[in-house]
């Protein structure tokens, strides 16, 4: 089976990585790429500046962008990526869904609308039937699945396999960001070199909310959001790739250490074609894991742990992942494999 | 009034910041600098790889480096500033304390000892007098007085002005700490370079430990630890100079963002020569303070706070300070003018 | 004497710079601030986000930032600076001249026009009576006077010691230059962690025809350019400021590695009031200089140079100065001394 | 054909890259890993402290590191790798000869001897001949073969395609070399985040020696050194991997940058396994090769060059080699791989 897809907002940093996973997939093809009006009519490989270390794919450098229209792009593409900015996505996905697409998202918008799957193939594939809901509600036949933010993903496997083994009932978690999660242009050098920055507009909330949304139960109507309390300060610190966190939780039920660490080694991954063999890997090294150290790990695909140690009530631990792989085009391309098993293409 | 100083442990990263305040400094006149036995003998200016960004003093750089013991530096020095390892310090400075020298140091050794006091001049002066319990036990003509470390310095200042308003029951700290932290060979660039460690071996416990003893209450004879509950996470990442912290804390009462801030704000200075005109300044802009930008506020002697938040139960807010100067050499200098005043020497 | 000064384009990195190095300034007083059309009405402090170590002056961020056009700023100045971009510069700085201003320019519009002087104070102030000309050509009452780019300004006062000294048949240099020579906003994050660019568009030309210009000579009419030949090889590395150079020399006269730091040492600085009291310091220490450590030599206004060392025919040798003072907002500084101080205003 | 090999050597740096590059191999197979005598008798998973992206092939984790003797490794061995410290090769790598081991060395020792290949396959397999000599002078049944220092092997493929088209007669470089260059502790990060430092020890005299001698012809019994002159300027930058060149040539012929670009893509390659498909890839945009982006073209094999210029009397260009891989470890492993192909092994 080979499923058609295209990618909205090609150009970008997300949407290089994008291209670098699609281009070798087994069964997603690459048929289009769109990008603004500035770009549109160029070859990818020239309104794209590639960024990235492996060299871009010939046969994609020499598709011809499009404009981001429902009309501009194929009408028999069965499933789109999008990475485009918020702002744009807010006006332009609805419209492609309208249209009869199905797209998998990495945009912030929408992502806490109650019609709205947001998921992480692992943790909660069985929201993604929201659809059904969202289909009725909307008198669409395309489709709109949101993967959460880069900062969410990272810390959200190790919450969900403590969250089934004790029970969550308090996370506090510190961030320390790659300039990479603001985009290509987002951070500049004068900004970042030599410092940190204690803010990132909007991310707290997000990790705050879609957390919340992703641990959530389904009923087969909608999200009961998990009533955890959720505090989160973010950091932007001088790393190119790998969102490290910090995280404090206190537990329903008590946790050692040791069943911590099993819980979150033993949570399940699954047998989608870009799923890591095993979702959360446990450092004993107190030092680890490290950005530039563990950010490829199974692929970037994978989330790493360590630094586990009990508190009062609770347990601290790190951990990490690489942010536009596992945190925002491997999430979007996981939704597409997980959209594609469900029978939604 | 001259007072004459001595700098045990000169050449390296503290030692050489403190010659570096010292030098215009118009009460302390350095007159002794010490070394490993590799540098005695030779000139500071030599002995000393200078590494600071201005210029080192032609008078210090003129001086000889004797050995660190007590028959190799003058009789007649009033004081002696020791940024010793601590595993030298632990062996080295009771022998000088025993030859009746007054010591300020900046090593962790003996930090949470019962009669030792632990100061921050304008949060917990009192505590200097447990000098008379130690000379009583220890029968010492000279005294020792520390300081805490860096990250501990960093967030006692913000802690100590809600504990006061506000009463405080539990704070969580994340760290993201300069390499300069370390030492100067302390961080290789191999580690840190497009990185981040989530971890530095006993940072966390010193944090933990010395705030509560920072903010204990001392009743003439000892210092009665305060109660709060402390939980630190310390992350190095690639910058120079200045930790910035996370802080959550859960108060007794209840503090609004607008009470916190002008508690922090008003929390008094003292009079010190290098005391800052005000010893917490808070930023509105949450995206402050950072680093690069704000280390050096009043000469790296000041605290800078922002990013206050109501959370449930309590607050959350991000504080700096200067690693080498606040942090390490200027507390250290600081506790010498505090024992100057105090007629300790 | 009080010289009332504006600043076109006063928000950018170096318009910052020229706002730092005015405040304090005994002679010249800040009264206009000009910038685009988004920042006019609003005040300094909030139209520049502010980003330099030191504190906004108080003064100056309560003034109100004015569109960059003669009629929006006071008729009575005395002088303008200009940290325009160039392309706006070349529109508008002749239309100041025109209505009268004098300006002293950092813009890289018009540098190598015949009639427009290049200067930097202590090499070639002579030059500055091309102003005669310019005056007699253009009908015009003000002025434009150039400074140099910042990686021409930092080798070209060695450059004038060896050629006083020995004379120059050919310059070979390659550079090291920080981010701050792009302006804030000019080099991403992404693109220079970790990395190195080894082109700076435009950069490799003004090097070396900027370069012949200031060394030529005067006659009273016109500038003969230097008949020496320089190849220039630019690169951006990840530092915040201070650009250093790697030059290979040929010299007319053989010259030893002593009597070329002899030449440069001695090289004669001014009296203007921003004039480093040694214009170029010479390092023994073949490690030096080094940005961080010596980019605010003298306040940021002299050149380090060091590795001095023989080759077939020449020498070679480092050198290094701060790109955003020495190199920018400094050079356009003196050159504002230096027109007050021949009459020009 | 399976070829027994082992590491001199093995914890560091380099030897951790040769470790990487040797799991995978299809025909040498590690049987040996030596390092100091503090580390004798551990596992390699415990003695070297793994720093590399990939992890630690399992197989050679579990190897018991020996010392650093002949006396210590297995006779059988095939051939040894050797990156260790050059005063230490000095001593020991002889030692191993004599016992009758053939070594490929990384290390600086004895790279200009008279009676030692110093080779890069691509460009001077032909000197690997001297071995004959060698055996002849010294008695011994093993031989020693060593490849050039990082910065010189960047800049020789180039090189030797210049000089096979058109002749050199002068050559000048400025390097940008990344931190990995001095081993994993040999640059610590306050040395170098936000600085540059414009000298390397030692490396300024190896690449104006070493590339003289891999360039010079061999007649079956020495190496007569090319004759062009080579003036080098050797800067550390903060980068980790990668170091970038500027370069500056004088042909004997005439050649257009077309003609030079031409001569260095179409230089040929070898068929060794570790050899890249193309051994120079020129780049047209001027601001390529760029470390990050560049060093691990083919495998980190390859040569990446640019910014191609025509000068007076010459051209000048840019290229770019990763240090530890095609610098190092890839280095001696390419002569590792020539030495079996000649029958020396």
């Amino acid at each position: 089976m080979t499923v058609a897809v295209g990618i909205l907002g090609a150009t970008g940093a997300v949407g290089q990585r994008l291209v670098q996973l699609l281009a070798p997939h087994p069964e997603f093809e690459i048929r289009a790429l769109t990008a603004s009006e500035a770009s549109a009519g160029r070859s990818y490989g020239d309104a794209s500046k590639w960024r990235i270390e492996s060299p871009i794919p010939d046969a994609v450098a020499e598709m011809t962008v499009t404009e981001t229209t429902p009309e501009a792009v194929p009408d028999d593409l069965d499933l789109l990526f999008s990475s485009l900015p918020s702002d744009i996505g807010r006006e332009v996905e609805p419209a492609f869904c309208e249209a009869g697409y199905v797209v998998s998202s990495n945009s912030s918008n929408a992502r806490t609308a109650d019609d709205v799957p947001l998921t992480v193939p692992e943790v909660n594939a069985d929201h993604i039937d929201l659809i059904e809901r969202q289909r009725d509600e909307r008198g669409w036949d395309g489709a709109l699945v949101k993967n959460p933010n880069c900062s969410t993903i990272t810390m959200v496997p190790p919450l969900a396999a403590l969250d089934d083994a004790f029970g969550l009932d308090r996370v506090t978690v510190a961030t320390l960001q790659a300039v990479s999660g603001a985009g290509y242009d987002g951070v500049t050098s004068m900004e970042i070199i030599d410092n940190a920055i204690p803010h990132i507009g909007g991310e707290e909330n997000k990790m705050e909310t879609e957390s919340r949304k992703l641990l959530g139960e389904f009923d087969g109507a909608s999200v009961s959001w998990h009533d955890t309390r959720v505090e989160a300060s973010c950091n932007r610190i001088p790393t190119l790739d790998g969102h490290l966190e910090n995280v404090w939780v206190e537990t329903t039920a008590d946790a050692t250490v040791e069943e911590a660490a099993e819980a979150m080694e033993s949570y399940p991954s699954l047998e989608l074609y870009s799923s890591p063999d095993q979702l959360v890997h446990v450092f004993e090294d107190p030092e680890r894991p490290q950005p530039r150290l563990d950010r490829t790990l199974e692929g970037g695909m994978a989330v790493a742990a360590g630094g586990l140690r009990s508190t009062d009530g609770g347990l601290q631990f790190n951990c990490l992942a690489h942010n536009t792989l596992r945190g925002a085009a491997g999430a979007s391309l996981l939704n597409g494999e997980l959209l594609a098993e469900k029978g939604y293409i």
